[in-house]
């Protein structure tokens, strides 16, 4: 794999303010009110007309290289990275962090989280660049959130799961109409996840870009990173858009050589 | 009406490659190679999820005030404003240009050109804010392109137009499937119109990104202008995206105190 270009450097003060830290700020950081829950980030690369692919389940190169190296950089930051299991079957991702400040710097280790709920992940696991970034140190072997109906009714699953070292969350939503993301983060912060980089795919956005406290009512993301790209990718493509009208506060652009990010918090 | 907000000093020089010119650069300009049409600029403000307002005929704020003004400057450097009824119906627009470099400057006066298959403009001109404009001498009566079919069945509406100075355009596109933008655009050189800054509604908008000069093959619009507001409008909103995949050349990216505006030149 090509090494990431270097980070520009603009993008670490850019980028600081919506970023989990170890000393909450208050106006920022939802989970000082909810220490249940792992700072949240949502993150991923659209294009002018919100897409992020130019059809379901192909990989579309949207962002510029300068922004994939952000998202490394992004990724150093965070616990987790969490994804839908449509992107990891579209994708094959590694799921792992590259950055690095200095070349000699030991591999961030970050634990990829799959939403998963009837198991797909089975049969592509063995022959997936997560696994193999896992076996040659470079990764984690995912957490995956499966429904609690799947793994009882197919008892391998968990032997499978045991077998790779991978973390089987049973999810018992068995009862709710949609998924439940407050169950979902509360049980990555009990297994020590502080903060959750979630980066797709659109069902995953979509439905997370909703979603609250039920307590405080206030909305479960954290920080909103968004990168767009200078392209259309028309009617066809995967389109994120939540279901009802969501406005931003404390937004911030940057520019770089092709691609605009904009951060900020849901109001 | 409030009076608009300086101009940001930045964006004249951001905006300078992109507009029309009198000397013209052979890399921006398309219509070098074709005498016959206008400078054509596609301006339009959206959220982030592509949406340029929360829902069908409904006026919806997206942009700072400080792009308000960007808007007008532009219209400043255009002989024309081009809308489809749907945007005039929806808004009640002006459609006037109210920038000017010093307070005592003439008003840099705009031709409204509204694309009316059917006339539905008849009923509510009369009180449209358009024609006011006009009767204050801070705006010019428009020129309305309507399908042939509807005049020769309606000849009321050629005393109409005559009555009200409104230049009544006359549509020959029975036979076609679509829109046919090269004849609209054509028609306007010959009245002498050598840019038009295309403002939407999102049909026109789509429609016209796709089109293409049918002799030289290349896109019929010279200049791309968006504005992107820090909002999601969601699922319900009147989405901007085209049928097929379309690429950005020559982006330049502006950032401003809430809202984002990206150029470019379609590939």
């Amino acid at each position: 794999m090509a090494p990431l270009p270097p980070l520009t450097e603009s993008l670490v003060h850019f980028l600081d303010p919506y970023l989990p830290r170890k000393v909450p700020i208050a106006s920022l950081n939802r989970s000082d009110t909810d220490e249940n829950l792992p700072f949240i980030t949502l993150t991923f690369a659209q294009s002018i007309d919100s897409r992020i692919s130019s059809s379901p389940g192909v990989r579309t190169s949207i962002s510029h290289l300068e922004t994939k190296t952000m998202t490394h950089y992004l990724r150093s930051k965070h616990d987790a990275i969490l994804v839908g299991i449509g992107t990891f079957l579209a994708d094959d991702p590694s799921l792992n962090c590259r950055f690095k400040i200095n070349d000699d710097d030991p591999n961030h280790l970050i634990r990829p989280v799959i939403i998963d709920p009837t198991f797909k992940l089975g049969p592509f696991y063995e022959n997936s660049k997560l696994r193999q970034a896992y076996l040659e140190k470079k990764g984690l072997p995912p957490i995956v959130l499966v429904k609690l109906s799947t793994i009882n009714s197919n008892p391998e699953i968990e032997s499978f799961c045991l077998h790779h070292d991978i973390v089987l969350l049973p999810l018992d939503n068995e009862s709710a109409p949609r998924f439940q993301w407050m169950v979902v983060f509360r049980e990555l912060k009990k297994r020590s996840i502080r903060s959750v980089m979630v980066e797709g795919g659109a069902s995953v956005i979509n439905s997370l870009l909703l979603s609250r406290d039920s307590s405080s009512g206030k909305p479960l993301i954290n920080s909103l990173i968004i990168t767009i790209g200078p392209v259309f990718l028309g009617k066809s493509g995967v389109e994120v858009s939540p279901c009802k009208e969501l406005h931003l506060t404390d937004v911030s652009w940057w520019t770089g050589v092709q691609d605009s990010v904009v951060c900020g918090h849901l109001n």
